[in-house]
């Protein structure tokens, strides 16, 4: 058995984990694990993925979680193109400190704005604001720090920094926020991301979140605690 | 000019970049940036690091911030020995597991439960005890996930994946958290931790933060505040 892959197309981490398999032309089985319906919770999931999230990783007997170890591991193992995990070690480094700054801001943030937004949760209202607040704080911190005057975010060439980026502000898009309008610079380098990546993929990978806002609210209390659970992290 | 580390042993974070550097023979001229003096936030340090966050690397013209990235960047400039971040595919994919997983977890928990239950800043005190019970189900996976039978965390050798956990956990420790008492397997996985990177280096490094509960509070309510806002991603 080849690479299989297990993922929500809903879920910001499991498209970067899509478009770059996909872009890269790297052959994978898709196994559809749907967050909504708890899929992430069975038993036969939790055997993939003890941690319970997607996206996940199988390839042979080794599994993997966690979509920053699994994109830098599908870029060592099919070699993918040097530009989206750069060998040059500051290059490479610049890389590495968008990865592991992104948990807990802005991938925290979209999080919590489209939880809140769409309210598939019942959230306290009143952090919608502060939800809000942050994630422009955040979104200029990206500009300031990261993007700077360089055409990506982590220098001249599309990398998986830009990848797990894009995924995430999609995500606030979806719910309906507009943070691109009032963010020339950010907007331009949405597009050229959207370019590297190709607009049919872009287009495909985020068909399902951008319907998200449509879907019917959780109401079956043990499912909305699974997802209250699951996204514990990120949410509070 | 040669590397420059700028850290406070106060940090989690920074006694692990102080520890590899350290064991590692790894030169370097230390900054000490101390943030309960609110150093973090001079315009001297924010040209080092615009994110106002320790640890950070100066290393001639190329500055890098985030504890993952720095460790990352200092083994492989200095060649460290193989096991701290193996080349194997599927060893280095553990490691990186574990350095994305460690961000909304271990950090998050170990920070909260030291900031509340020293009450360095006034939190709702009701949130003391919902940490605690996030910080033994963290615990619970990282035995169950990651350390599992092994002697080490990613496998039979230590890695960066340990220092960044055990200086996490001694935070929990310093602020009176009784973590390793009920858990064997944890507390003999700390020896090995100890007895790997040498009793002496541990001691030093730990030795700042063994006293912090001894530490008068927090009254400055402009430190308050930058405090607050600089820990807001793990506080909450």
């Amino acid at each position: 058995m080849g690479l299989e892959l297990y993922l929500d197309l809903i879920s910001q981490p499991c498209r970067a984990v899509y478009i770059f398999a996909k872009k890269n032309g790297i052959p994978f089985q898709l196994h559809t694990v749907e967050l909504f319906k708890g899929q992430h919770h069975t038993d036969a999931f939790v055997k993939i993925n003890p941690l319970k999230k997607v996206p996940a990783l199988k390839d042979g007997d080794f599994t993997l979680a966690e979509s920053v170890a699994i994109l830098l591991y599908l870029s060592r193992k099919y070699k993918a193109p040097d530009h989206w995990y750069p060998e040059d070690l500051q290059a490479r480094a610049r890389v590495d400190e968008y990865l592991s700054w992104q948990h807990t801001t802005l991938r925290s943030c979209c999080t919590r704005a489209m939880w809140q937004k769409v309210r598939w949760l019942t959230l306290a209202p009143e952090m919608l604001a502060a939800t809000l607040g942050e994630l422009d704080r955040c979104l200029q911190m990206l500009e300031d720090k990261f993007l700077r005057d360089q055409a990506f975010l982590t220098g001249p060439h599309i990398s998986v920094a830009d990848l797990l980026a894009i995924t995430e502000m999609m995500h606030s898009v979806s719910a309906g926020c507009k943070i691109f309008e009032s963010r020339p610079k950010l907007a331009a380098w949405r597009q050229r991301v959207e370019a590297a990546v190709g607009e049919d993929l872009f287009r495909e990978a985020h068909a399902v979140v951008l319907k998200a806002k449509d879907l019917p609210p959780v109401v079956d209390p043990a499912l909305k605690e699974q997802l209250k659970l699951s996204l514990q992290c990120l949410l509070y």
